[in-house]
């Protein structure tokens, strides 16, 4: 018997026949003697048609507000599947974010978890009810709606199961755990028992959409063991936890992220100081850069190359722009036909032929390398984007072949 | 300066041009230097479409979560309202039930207002912001939320006035005001620019849905005005307060109910207490009786018809079956095939003729009554159904024309 918060997403609600699929998942959990916790998404394209509804309105609404209207979306699924499991006959009750205490900052849209309060669902735990929770939403110290953000209903989960001592969190979303690779790209990819959170992080930044990182940084701070599981499937999922077994591979999954774009700032001075200015004048704008790769100075230029996300593109060339004679730089490009492509694994750090692996599985497939980056337990190159997929699978292959 | 509560109900809030419509009209008031609360009801079909949501996962789904499912409708009008009102260029701020302190007992699906809190919307009033708040919603004492049931948003509105000494209720409708009768069935209604509660009360029981009894007789209690207007004539309304003017005619409305059934008890024993033993019984089984005629005994027995809700029809006719032999009575019958026409006025009390002219007026299109009942304020007749608008008309031209 143990306490166990399930988090199901929008697609395994989407739906009343899907509701019931979710509704039989959590009373199987039950009927083992389990406590049950459930955070729920909204219903598949409810946020969306919101969304829709606001900007006919007001393009430009306050967060505020569109906070208020999104919330909803939360409150309709707990709803219905507390009704789902009424009709199966078991005790269920549905809770939003203020009636749980799901106390957050008042940055409206993308609100921190600052606390969740707990007794009113301990409450209800203690009557032997199952529990369902609007995940996504909370409320400020002023009283008004919140929303998390992305990720934001992962986090509602991992939230409340730090906060109730839970005994496991369950992540339902529609692949069967962690990868060591997209199967829809690598045919022959498998799935993971176990891993660390580090490499589930890393995994996860460099797009592997299985869980966001928000939610697996709090696992990791509060020691919650996570399980990424099919709400399809009913297999067994992969366990995200501190320590995991040894395995016989040094890497846990290759992952790939086309969504960035690389920026170079050609004919910079070669003097010191240069990229701290460069990039303190970026973060000033809120660009967040990934892989940095700075030439060797030639004489009294050097040039400076970066990567961000697809969508800063715009924002930091203009930026650049506007603080040419400040930075003092020749010319700057920028090019989104690039594509990142990184390992990942604890195991690496100890063992020095993997980047190499990696670099031969590339070169035997002529793809050509355009920066490299290397932490203790990822190696990550860009590379043209049309050569994404090709490279994904014959480093996979290399690997775990 | 006032304070005014504004009402819009689903019809008024359908879509985005129609909250356009309504935040034009709050804007306007706003504009003339008053501080306006704004009651919202949930968007045209958003109700419908939720319950079929519910339908569909849980025919007898608990009334607790169905108020967690409907009581979203009411906040997303808010939230649309709010962003309007942004893009307009004035200042406003969306509360939902819970966060404006709108406390009510615990009958899921039918709570009854207990007390409102009102502290956050006098806050937000000092800052000169519109408040629009959800309609029709509450929380009860374990923090649950509940719904109001019909008349809900008017009610919100009404309590909300009283709560914070507003100077005048506005309930928006698709009518212009409170009418003689129902111009759609006579032409030559006309509109009354003043009219008394208790007037108001007789006629939306007797089915000129204008204003929910609910929300009239809490106006009536704490001495609230109201006025029920269009919001898309921008004509004015109807004034419903204690005093009127003194007006020419005796009556202020004809009004007629045809979601009514006649019951017959036959052959009832001519002894005391029947009526009593009937009565208690309907009443404990929550069947709501409306008019009573008892015969006058003949010998050993007397028969009583009454007239109730056509829904509650078949469960009035399973508990009398199932007593027959305690009531001891010979034959029951049912009908439905009735309307109630009402005439209502508080001049009518001082005035010996108005009921001999209402029956003067069935008489020449002749029509025959069933059932007569009458109070200080208005006379009720039953007649057929298929009678009922030809007797408005002839009611309405003996005492308008």
């Amino acid at each position: 018997m143990a306490l166990i918060v399930q988090k199901f997403g929008g697609s395994s609600v989407a739906n009343a026949e899907k509701i019931q699929n979710v509704c039989r998942i959590i009373s199987r959990t039950y009927d083992a003697g389990n406590d049950v916790v459930v955070v729920l998404s909204a219903q598949g394209d409810t946020t969306d048609d919101l969304i829709e509804k606001a900007q006919e309105i007001n393009p430009a609404a306050s967060k505020r507000e569109m906070d208020v209207l999104l919330s909803t979306g939360e409150q309709i699924s707990i709803a219905l599947a507390a009704m789902c499991l009424e009709k199966m006959g078991y005790p269920a009750v549905s809770l939003t974010g203020w009636q749980v205490g799901m106390q957050t900052s008042s940055d409206y849209s993308a609100a921190r978890i600052r606390k969740v309060e707990g007794s009113r669902i301990r409450k209800e735990l203690d009557k032997r009810r199952i529990v369902l929770v609007a995940g996504f939403q909370g409320i400020n110290r002023y009283g008004d709606i919140t929303t998390l953000g992305r990720g934001g209903s992962d986090t509602t989960a991992v939230a409340l199961a730090v906060a109730l001592k839970a005994d496991l969190c369950q992540i339902y979303t529609d692949v069967d755990g962690v990868y060591t690779a997209d199967p829809r790209i690598v045919p022959n990819a498998r799935k993971l028992d176990e891993i660390t959170y580090d490499e589930m992080l890393e995994l996860a930044s460099l797009g592997a959409q299985v869980l966001h990182n928000r939610s697996v940084e709090l696992a990791k701070h509060y020691g919650v063991e996570l399980e990424v599981l099919s709400s399809f499937s009913g297999n067994p999922g992969t366990i995200v936890k501190e320590v995991v077994k040894m395995e016989k591979t040094y890497i846990s999954g290759v992952a790939q992220d086309k969504k960035i774009a690389r920026i170079a700032v050609v004919g910079l001075e070669n003097v010191p100081g240069v990229a701290y200015k460069l990039f303190s004048l970026l973060a000033k704008n809120k660009v967040n850069v990934d892989i940095i790769l700075q030439s060797i100075g030639r004489g009294d230029t050097k040039d400076i190359s970066f990567t961000v996300n697809e969508k800063d593109e715009e924002l930091c060339m203009q930026v650049l722009q506007e603080n040419q004679e400040a930075l003092r730089f020749h010319e700057i490009y920028a090019s989104n036909d690039v594509a990142k492509i990184s390992i990942v694994g604890s195991g690496m750090v100890n063992n020095a032929g993997v980047a190499a692996s990696m670099f031969e599985a590339l070169y035997k497939s002529r793809i050509n390398i355009h920066m490299i980056s290397t932490s203790e337990i990822k190696i990550s190159v860009l590379i043209d984007k049309g050569d994404s997929e090709k490279a994904m699978r014959a480093i996979h292959d290399q690997f775990f072949d």
